[in-house]
């Protein structure tokens, strides 16, 4: 915790006043990119750890590195000098993480934190363990274990990669134990589940800051589609009891798992309850639409809470929020070139992330504020069909 | 009009949809800034003229040239391969934009509608000969031409010098027929006008785009102190009908001198009624409340209209919105050390501009909405307060 102590601490106030304060985020995606809009209106200065300079966030203008979260020495590179290191997605070694703390970096999360985002295992055992509702799941890394799974629960069984699922990614029905057999064979041991009878899939976001401090948004639906989130109605229409269940099983595990920063938890909504689906510690699509829905937006409040400053609010700022994703359509056009007819939707806000088009690539989202649900939804899907080519 | 043509035609299209909007920029201060923050969502690539590196905009990450708007090369190397300019400041000499304009160049506002901003004398003289109403002026230049205004309207009188005033200087209140005297050798020529009796000072921001599309904002009463802005409330509690008035005049103005991009009309409400006190032909600090106050910001409407883009909504997105301005405190302190005050005050929405910090310099601001103008503005100065270590 020394790390903290001298971030924050009243010591170090003179030598913080000569300079912003500086977070390093490790990826420069479009949660980097949104990120740095925020970090610009808190005086923050971003420094992202890059692939390229086309990464959305380098166009943005953050201060930034070209390297590799693969590589210790570019982690340490961009730890350099940062009062706190955190994340635009999972995909860091662990054990790099493991070091980077040891030699003293302060990590929001911490590695122990982020593994609930990066194994999906490890993340079932340890929620369940601590009392959390999670589906049935096994590691399935035999037949023997699969069969018996089978037997229990049914077929189909759904079947996700332990580590890099991402956005539908890793993720695989399998109709039978022949198919899970040879999913074994592929891809090893894997983590598996019932295909469960959803009502809804619900997400809710918490802050919590290195101090503590915890700050929760309100539920809201994830609609998927083709097992990536394709839209986020908020808040979700669910009943005033669930909703403040999901917020407190949210709270309850964001405290209980010690994440710090934004961590999304995205739940299902079953016959018999809400069940964890998976954790993010970092923003989080399903939070996009509080840029414009909610007093303090997650990218802010996600620096906020890393440079462990007062949380703000997170109250909606209107009766309904709809956020529609932007995917690059199939003949690979550039929705950009079609913004004017994305403008032209009375009240849409328009993100694009400035990433080269590709089928089924997330480009840009739209956000539309409401006096209902139904409305504001149909108006950010014009907005994003209108960007997708498809209107 | 060749290159809006050229811009917005459909022949250019294949060749714009492979490479993001470029906008370029005169000027990097906040203004730039707080363009680059919604250049980033829309992805337009803006690009600044900066005088250094540690300019507003530049440490935000705007694609920059460090050069000077005294230099007619600087400004045509900053418009080379964009698809238009457009400015933070007045200061840029008429006869460049002249220059640029027979280049080819698309400029917005055209070097015509903005001397409405850089020349005072011009702009009274313009807008009155158009039948707008205007305080009582002439451009004293002699000692019997002012003695004579003097006479009529009687001592004190208020001189302004026509050009580069801003903030409050260049402004300049005369007692006497002596002072005035003592002006004239110093400064030379100037405006004259009397002190007149204010209700308030008023502004309405419009948007008018290169395509003719024109869109106006709510009026909002501005508090000045020492002269410069202080205060922004949004909405101006005027009543309707003068809320109107001004709305409709500002239209007129916008539409009449042909602006493009944002223009701030500032107003006196006066026993006599409305009076057109002076224009900005850019983003200005009374609209700097619509980030989070209305569904568009200025910001992102002054880049959809420079652009030809369907206009925005302009609706406030709260009944009522403060912004509080941060200035430098005499003892030269950063506000910036001072954030964690002012991000406790619940609503606080806070921007800083990375500017060093100087008394009585502009260093900041805080929007707060609200359901009522006096808790938002309460809100809003203690978070200010905060920030400039006075609470």
């Amino acid at each position: 915790m020394s790390a903290t102590m001298t971030r924050s601490g009243q010591t170090d106030r003179e030598s913080r006043s000569s300079r912003p304060p500086r977070v390093a985020m490790v990826g420069a995606g479009q949660l980097a990119r949104m990120t740095h809009q925020a970090a610009i209106a808190l005086g923050v200065e971003l420094r992202v750890l890059a692939d390229s300079e086309a990464d959305p966030a380098v166009t943005a203008g953050a201060a930034h590195l070209i390297g590799s979260p693969e590589s210790l020495g570019d982690l340490q590179a961009l730890a350099a000098e940062a009062d706190v290191v955190t994340f635009d997605h999972e995909k860091i070694p662990p054990e790099h993480l493991s070091a980077l703390e040891a030699d003293g970096v302060l990590l929001a999360p911490s590695p122990a934190a982020k593994l609930f985002a990066q194994d999906k295992h490890a993340a079932r055992r340890e929620l369940s363990a601590r009392g959390f509702p999670v589906p049935p799941f096994i590691l399935a890394g035999t037949r023997d274990e699969t069969e018996r799974f089978g037997d229990e629960h049914g077929w189909p069984l759904i079947g996700k990669v332990v580590r890099g699922a991402y956005d539908g990614r890793g993720v695989f029905e399998l109709s039978d134990l022949d198919a899970a057999v040879r999913a074994l064979d592929e891809v090893g041991p894997f983590l598996l589940e019932p295909r469960l009878e959803l009502r809804r899939e619900l997400a809710v976001l918490v802050a919590r800051s290195v101090t503590g401090e915890v700050a929760a948004y309100p539920a809201v639906e994830t609609v998927q589609r083709d097992a990536m989130c394709r839209e986020v109605l908020a808040p979700a229409d669910v009943g005033h009891g669930l909703a403040e269940e999901a917020r407190r099983l949210a709270l309850d595990i964001a405290t209980g798992i010690a994440a710090t920063g934004i961590v999304a938890i995205e739940l299902f909504e079953t016959q018999a309850g809400l069940l964890v689906n998976e954790l993010a510690l970092r923003p989080h699509n399903s939070g996009h639409y509080t840029i414009e829905g909610c007093v303090t937006s997650q990218f802010e409040q996600h620096l906020r809470a890393v440079l462990g400053w007062p949380l703000g609010a997170t109250d909606a700022v209107a009766p309904a929020v709809a956020m529609v994703n932007v995917v690059g359509p199939d003949d690979g056009s550039d929705p950009a070139a079609r913004i004017e007819g994305a403008l032209s939707v009375p009240g849409a806000h328009v993100h694009l992330y400035g990433k080269q088009s590709r089928p089924g690539r997330k480009l840009g989202h739209v956000t539309v504020c409401g006096d209902d649900l139904e409305s504001a939804r149909a108006a950010a899907r014009r907005a994003a069909a209108a960007l997708e080519g498809s209107s």
